[in-house]
């Protein structure tokens, strides 16, 4: 089999990158280790910057969205019992985020590959990364057992932190940069009315809250957490319990309580490995960094990475240009590391740590106090929130 | 001898308090432990906020102020061998900063006391503080061998961080927040011009350097460096070698060298002690609170703290409220604590810091690259480097 683009990995930037390449005319093949209900079930981010927002629309993927997305003009901060409201919009001239799932963008890119002929093959096993330093790379599987293989141009590395792609690269090439959390995130799912119509971020000195939701019947609430903590000990009435404590009176008079039907604990890390490219392989999303998941930047910095990645190609496979391919690792990365800086500062903004002092937490309460006073802090806050231009 | 306000502390604070006092009535009494010509000789600050500035004139101390002082409009941030400007004025609508040395301000305060009366007691030796928790405080010191006593209603510690002020209140009263940097700022003065009109702050890979003035004739630079280092190891070659390295070549070569005048090595400290009140004391300036030097906020921190010092006094002994002095405390630390989030900052955005890793690295130039792109991270660098307003 032989393709262009051999794309390793079908999650949101892989199916971006493909449904791209399929409107420019270049070909492309997506490989993917699990099946359709498996990726598309996965619990991810639910907050869509304007440039995925965008993307969506472009694609002509935007319908379900329009309808369902929930525009956001603002979010709010609650910290030391008092609450404050960056309004985005107003602050950044108009930008907005929508709440919309990335199961359901997911979704949305599945159903519209079967109808455009973008080609996807599931239940990949043992993908493996060939002669990428060479001009003739390939990739080989097994699927029901049987070997395949499949030549190519150029390999994308949608394949996440995990995924086989990165690895691909040779020890001693790569540079990676990295900062483990001292915690983890308590997540849960209910079908119960949010608490607030936005957001709500709380730092809270038995930790981090964060109120957030899927929909107008669905909440999404998150709970600081020891990385040592287990599921089974976090009951129901325990999570309610102390979420209502940590977000405080006035938000926790709006919580409705309900049976969870997904909780989990995710640890939050920072990682930013450099370059994005290696020869013929080029790595985008999750596969080339990792932002913890404060202010949701993950998908949509998977979104402007491929968006970048997808230009780069069309010039290289359509005007015969390596220009694009060239820079594309230092573009993509100028916005990775600002991203990068803003999910690690707000996450130090707004949780607790346990090596850290009185100073810090002084240093913190500074902050959020400056920020709830001076407009340019606030429009700081919300043009990163709401996505930096793609340059 | 008796007296309403005994200050303890010759330096900034201490005499600006005196001065303020003096216009509204209120009886002071300035003690200060060393004499006139080893406080104004005293090696400090050298850039003034507005606030600052304000106060000068509005004392009528501004003349020589107004004919010497430079009015800085930008300053300059040099980092990975590229150099912006952050244009204060137009970022702020119209506020500046002002070079002027301590040593200066010092010598316009000291002269304008002895023509208003107002009270300064030099080489009062072992000053002590008793009753601070009565109605009837009162202040002893030994002066050319003889003990002398102050009765007054209320005492103003102005005697900087190592002063016997703070020390006065009981243990356990008093809660402190404290930094202590892993690095020491190398100064030198030398009469020679300096390499620019406007200051420039340089986060080089071998440490931070600060190119300032005191004049157009005289220049006043800085290097990290370590806590461990000797002065007597900086020849002025060195120095001026290692300066035009950590400078990068554009600044470098309109570095004038000559031979420095003085040379010290300074720790850096944030340091906060809250209330900055017990009793009748109140404490103003580094009694209470040092931030580390990087963005100049110490004498003019003074500054504001004695202005709401002097506005609770008047209040206090014209009016008959105590309001204003049971406000003081907590309207103090929420400027005080602003100008140390914004110190603590600064220092953390320009220096190395031994005890960080790659990925901290990574955070100082994304954002260092973020504000370069961005008017509003811009602003918020600006109008905390010219002084938040009082309020």
């Amino acid at each position: 089999m032989r393709t262009q683009v051999a794309i390793i990995g079908g999650g949101p930037a892989g199916l971006f990158l493909a449904h791209l390449l399929r409107r420019t005319g270049v070909d492309a093949v997506v490989l993917e280790r699990r099946d359709r209900v498996y990726v598309e079930g996965r619990v991810r981010a639910g907050v869509l910057e304007q440039v995925t927002v965008d993307l969506m629309h472009r694609l002509e993927l935007g319908e379900r969205l329009r309808a369902e997305g929930l525009v956001h003009n603002g979010t709010n901060i609650a910290a030391e019992g008092q609450l404050f409201r960056i309004d985005m919009a107003e602050l950044t001239g108009g930008s907005t985020v929508t709440v919309y799932g990335q199961q359901e963008v997911m979704k949305d890119l599945f159903d519209a590959a079967e109808s455009r002929g973008v080609r996807v093959i599931f239940d990949a096993e043992d993908v493996a990364l060939h002669d990428i330093d060479s001009a003739k790379p390939y990739v080989t599987w097994r699927k029901d057992g049987v070997e395949q293989r499949l030549d190519c141009d150029v390999i994308a590395g949608c394949d996440g932190f995990h995924g086989v792609s990165r690895a691909a690269i040779p020890a001693g090439v790569l540079k990676t940069f990295e900062r483990v959390y001292p915690f983890g995130w308590l997540g849960v799912l209910a079908d119960v009315p949010p608490c607030d119509h936005e957001l709500i971020y709380c730092n809270h000195e038995r930790g981090f809250a964060l109120a957030s939701m899927r929909s107008p019947t669905r909440s999404r609430y998150y709970l600081q957490c020891g990385l040592d903590e287990k599921i089974e000990d976090w009951s129901d009435d325990r999570f309610w319990d102390e979420l209502c404590l940590r977000l405080g009176e006035e938000a926790a008079a709006r919580v409705t309580r309900g049976p969870s039907f997904e909780k989990s604990i995710a640890p939050l890390r920072s990682f930013v490995g450099e370059p994005m490219r290696h020869g013929r392989l080029f790595l985008a999303g999750d596969a080339a960094h990792i932002v913890p998941p404060t202010g949701a930047k993950g998908m949509n910095l998977a979104v402007s990475d491929v968006v970048m990645l997808a230009e780069a190609l069309s010039e290289y496979f359509l005007d015969g240009s390596e220009a694009g391919l060239d820079g594309y690792s230092a573009r993509a990365l100028a916005r990775v590391w600002k991203a990068e800086r803003f999910s690690w500062w707000f996450t130090g903004l707004t949780h607790r740590f346990p090596d850290r002092d009185g100073f810090d937490r002084k240093m913190q309460v500074a902050e959020l106090d400056y920020i709830r006073g001076s407009r340019a802090a606030q429009v700081t806050l919300a043009e990163n929130y709401v996505g930096l231009p793609l340059v």
